[in-house]
């Protein structure tokens, strides 16, 4: 059977039968399409009593069309990104119950138990565990990925299966050149027009953004996530799943990394003219410092253990390795996590987080703040020796505003 | 028709008149078994007028035999490097004349109207072109064969294409590992263990090299020669050619630079001890440090070129990024050659540049001041500007000896 695009809420309902033990065989089941936005059709299929995902990759992009094609083998590398980061830290990701290479399409775990992290962040919920998990899931995944723990053969054979032109193409534009130039895909405010404006005119900016384009094009030091942003992440108070790894790669740690604290920044920069008590967000914006201190110190020291305990390479066990290894990273992570801001602030998709400022004026404030702290990620990145010198940094911007 | 090893001479004959037209049919020919060393079998064969190389590789190593098992892969990557090479720089590769996938062989141009470059710096030769030649080969091979010409797409393709694994490994051990501990594949002057046990305890060195060793794993920059030094060489007074790319994979232009550079430091070592005339020497060596500045200047005068004229990415056209590209490079490429001289002077693998110094005594003199130029060059190799404030800070090392 070749590949052909569901075309019944009967053909999901068969698929979703055929591939899982989930339901019982005369249970009736229903289907709703709920989108993951942009790219794919993704389908939840319900029972009496439970539930699953059906997602299906098409050769072009859902919301543009057949006039923007794109590979399915984007649908191969998500399953095995998943089935990959299952074996490091099953908790945080959707369990996949089946991959079809045939119809492009993964059938897994539903998990709506869990509520998107932009939401979370937008109504200002604190989830105890979000920052442990999140460091828990870089440190396992990245590390058991790299060269600090598999032997030459396995690295580059792992390299060789992420091969992932199409949708790294895309991260190279949004990110690193589109918000540095007047570009029609971008999307500016017209109340940060100017500021927009002088940031195109920043070389010294644009000099450090090519620098982390370069290592973003040929650094293969680990396998990514590749799109760790809040809408990546479903969490409550109790788990997180760490969902659409479809623009996985091997690359530059610091990009995963950088990602997901470049969306704890786009928050803060949001709660400063989000709607409520102006006590109330200042506090949440100190909650989610607080949150990037614990997201970083939980992947350090992850990764130190794991170094100490399961890296065999006998060079990269030399003192004082690891201690190099975490202080670069932390400069790579910083300076990704600034491009995250910049590109979400002036560039093609912005956040609810600063979106939902209805007010323009007040929106570019919060916009103007983003790209405060953008630039100073980009161009001090490789000045703090802690995570706390960068938060404590942080909080001088944002509450001296 | 399956794979077979050549089994006489007859069988080699055979091969070459089928797979290129260089001889008369009823040309009597004959073949020698010149060998390269270690890994593969060579053979030319020679007509009254004309010759060819053909060279053929089996699934171990030839000079240890099938205890040694290596993928014949290698023989693949070997010719299509070349032929790369040869579409960026074909004066200064063999021209492939046919590759065989299914016999490994490759039947290719018969250079021996050059000089192995070892044997040329052994014998104080002074060729006129060679520094310019090489810098030109790398400019061209690594240029082309990175982000700064290639677009995504190309590039990925080739990274996946040039997958190399059990010859990185090789590198691997033998330039970061074995040198620096106690290691049975070494190979160590009994007059110089005292310095080799001093190597092994410094700290400082080997976490140099460990970082080094991690970017010759994950950085994924160029398509490498791979086995650069002075042996892959041949020239004379009007040409160049490299041959013997079976180690090439994309990894850190650096290294290629830094193997080549390091075998002049290697010859400069030897100089010190080698028979002959002081001034000569003296002179050869000064020659030689000069060539090391021609070498480079003529590959970041040709990467500059190069970019000005092709590079396409926008991002990597800013202002300041080819002089901070060429600064990270210089210090890489210094790295990586004090790793080769270091690898050579206590590894497995020595040159004959110092192994020809009959006297063991004498011998240590000059593998001595090759650890101490090794050491430099890696604990330094951040510290230059220039290629001539490397190049004299040698020359202090070097004469006030």
């Amino acid at each position: 059977m070749s590949f052909k695009k569901f075309a019944s809420d009967a053909d999901v309902i068969e698929f979703a039968r055929q591939h899982s033990d989930l339901f019982m065989a005369d249970e009736p089941l229903r289907v709703e399409e709920i989108g993951d936005g942009n790219i794919n059709f993704v389908y939840r299929v319900s029972g009496a009593a439970t539930s699953l995902i059906i997602k299906q990759a098409l050769p072009y992009i859902r919301s543009i069309g057949e006039g923007w094609p794109l590979s399915q083998d984007r649908i191969r590398i998500e399953a095995e990104a998943l089935q990959l980061e299952a074996s490091h830290c099953p908790d945080l990701v959707p369990e996949v119950y089946h991959y079809d290479a045939e119809q492009c399409a993964i059938v897994m775990e539903d998990i709506s138990a869990y509520d998107n992290l932009r939401n979370v962040m937008v109504a200002r919920q604190k989830l105890p565990l979000l920052a442990e998990h999140l460091g828990r899931f870089l440190a396992d995944t990245l590390f058991y990925t790299s060269d600090l723990y598999l032997d030459g053969h396995a690295k580059k054979a792992l390299v060789q299966r992420f091969i992932n032109p199409d949708l790294c193409k895309i991260s190279e534009e949004l990110f690193f050149w589109d918000p540095y130039c007047d570009h029609e895909r971008n999307s500016i405010n017209e109340y940060l027009r100017a500021d927009a404006e002088q940031l195109w005119q920043d070389e010294a900016l644009k000099l450090e953004v090519a620098q982390l384009k370069l290592k973003f094009l040929n650094q293969a030091e680990a396998l990514l996530h590749g799109d760790l942003h809040a809408g990546s992440v479903f969490a409550n108070e109790s788990g997180t799943k760490i969902i659409d790894p479809e623009f996985a790669f091997i690359g530059p740690a610091g990009f995963d990394i950088g990602s997901i604290i470049g969306n704890y920044v786009l928050n803060i920069a949001g709660q400063s003219n989000l709607p409520g008590d102006q006590a109330e967000r200042e506090d949440y914006q100190q909650w989610l410092l607080n949150g990037i201190n614990i997201l970083w110190n939980t992947f350090a020291q992850g990764v130190r253990q794991h170094m100490r305990d399961e890296t065999t390479d006998p060079s990269l066990q030399q003192a004082g390795f690891a201690d190099w290894y975490l202080s670069s990273l932390l400069a790579d992570s910083l300076g990704y996590a600034g491009t995250e801001v910049i590109r979400r602030t002036v560039g093609l998709a912005h956040v609810l987080d600063i979106e939902s400022i209805e007010d323009a004026q007040q929106r570019a404030e919060s916009e103007r703040l983003a790209l405060t702290l953008g630039k100073l990620l980009i161009k001090q990145r490789a000045s703090f020796n802690t995570i706390e010198a960068l938060s404590s940094n942080l909080a001088d911007q944002i509450f001296c505003h």
